[in-house]
């Protein structure tokens, strides 16, 4: 960490974590800001992080860094089930999961719910690398509350994949038990459901509900975690709930090693690794 | 990330990552604030990250997790040689590297050679659990460059753990092919080093720099990483150079699964999940 000093008349954003801890960036231009119905959304070119998408003053996507988000929340599940035709990814509005999900030639059909129409559209202006799978044939949109939406879907699903916010607002239900349970219910009887699952080293309490929750509703649950530089704090857990499939001894390598497209985070050995968890946090979370 | 409003009447210490990234946390107490021959040493009560060692505004040890830095700097070649009875720690003067390797009953000598006694007389004072070891009958302390020391040993080391900080001022020579050729000979034939090597997301230029020096003198060369949440960025580097040794197949499971102490990062998965690495990181510096 070479330290330098911070010039005091460039422009930054404080990307806060908590009352006492902040990631700030400093700015080139902040491009766009608008209130939608249900968050604030700024856009900003920073220096070291690309183009990022902020909600709600948190940062939801970063350009330089989303590609590990991205792809772990997708590959990892889409790389377990033999054959993933058709999934769901919950949020997400900005396109980088639904982008990633396209890449298996297996997916005929990807949902993509998303309560704040806005995200869609500001992605698709600021963000085309993301969002650029959002026009596929094979893309429905679908602009509502996934915890409506799911109740509507029975036995539908392969994968889902939930691109949540943090569990405060629109996101808040998206942590809920009902949701889990409404969760398995859309998924076929060998379903895969994965969602981000928060900092296990900085909110260790809502991680901890949420595998509660998930442990009482299906019956293989696991942790995985990935670096994430744009968080603060770094470390990211994701969580992985299945009916059937286990994420680390059903994992199809030579499935990954037959595909044609490029991941810049995700590989066999790596799907392997972020199962394997610190000793504070198989103590914590016992999972 | 839950966002909160910042408080502006406190006190905040911002960790400079570069020019345009920084960690800012905010303090209860600056307790202490010198200029060593070396560099500035501060120590600040943290909310977030307990108490904090900074050196030349730097964030050094951080009570919260140096756990994780420690553990994977020493155990990891601890548990792969056969038996390291004679150790050197290079640089980290706050004990917490002597402390982990003193955990391993095989160990008999442990030398510490730090150039500013000051960070040990600091560490001593205001960081009781990290420099307990330094105490300890089977620790030899040295106060001077390492540089210099290391041209002292030959055939004398089973492992040597740099413990160095960013390779500017004192640290930058513990970067130099001179050092890690005389680490070579300092070290026993079947010897293993290892060295904390930097941020592969922020300072790709200084990790690619060190592993081509570093494979231009040992024959085995690897990277490993492990999170770091309060160094900017949370991917944190490791070089593993040895011998004879290799890193994951040489791992000495039945012994850790053996040991009497506690981890609380460190286990035998992570051991072999941290030496799995990101395509980005495999692609880019080829290790």
């Amino acid at each position: 960490m070479l330290s330098k000093q911070k010039k005091e008349s460039c422009s930054w954003f404080d990307a806060h974590y908590s009352d006492s801890v902040m990631l700030s960036l400093q700015i080139k231009k902040h491009i766009h800001s608008e209130q939608s119905p249900f968050q604030k959304i700024d856009v900003f070119d920073s220096i070291d992080f690309g183009r990022v998408l902020v909600l709600d003053n948190i940062i939801n996507v970063a350009e330089r860094d989303e590609f590990i988000y991205h792809e772990m929340l997708s590959h990892v599940p889409l790389f377990v089930h033999p054959n993933p035709e058709n999934v769901l990814v919950v949020g997400g509005g900005d396109g980088g999961t639904i982008r990633e999900s396209l890449k298996h030639s297996t997916v005929q059909k990807a949902y993509l719910v998303e309560i704040d129409s806005k995200v869609v559209e500001v992605s698709k202006k600021f963000f085309p690398k993301l969002s650029k799978g959002l026009n596929d044939q094979r893309v429905a949109v679908h602009y509502e509350d996934a915890a409506k939406f799911i109740q509507s879907g029975k036995n539908e699903f392969d994968v889902i994949m939930i691109d949540s916010t943090d569990p405060i607002g629109a996101g808040e239900k998206l942590f809920g038990q009902t949701f889990y349970r409404n969760c398995f219910d859309a998924l076929k009887s060998d379903g895969i459901v994965t969602a981000q699952s928060e900092s296990p080293f900085f909110d260790p309490d809502i991680v901890g509900a949420l595998y509660k929750i998930a442990k009482n509703v299906f019956p293989i649950v696991r942790m995985y975690i990935a670096f994430m530089p744009s968080y603060v704090g770094g470390i990211w857990s994701f969580i992985y709930c299945s009916k059937k499939y286990y994420p680390v001894e059903n994992l199809k390598v030579q499935r990954f090693n037959q595909t044609t497209f490029d991941t810049k985070y995700y590989n066999t050995e790596i799907h392997t690794a972020s199962f394997c968890l610190p000793t504070f946090i198989k103590k914590q979370f016992d999972v």
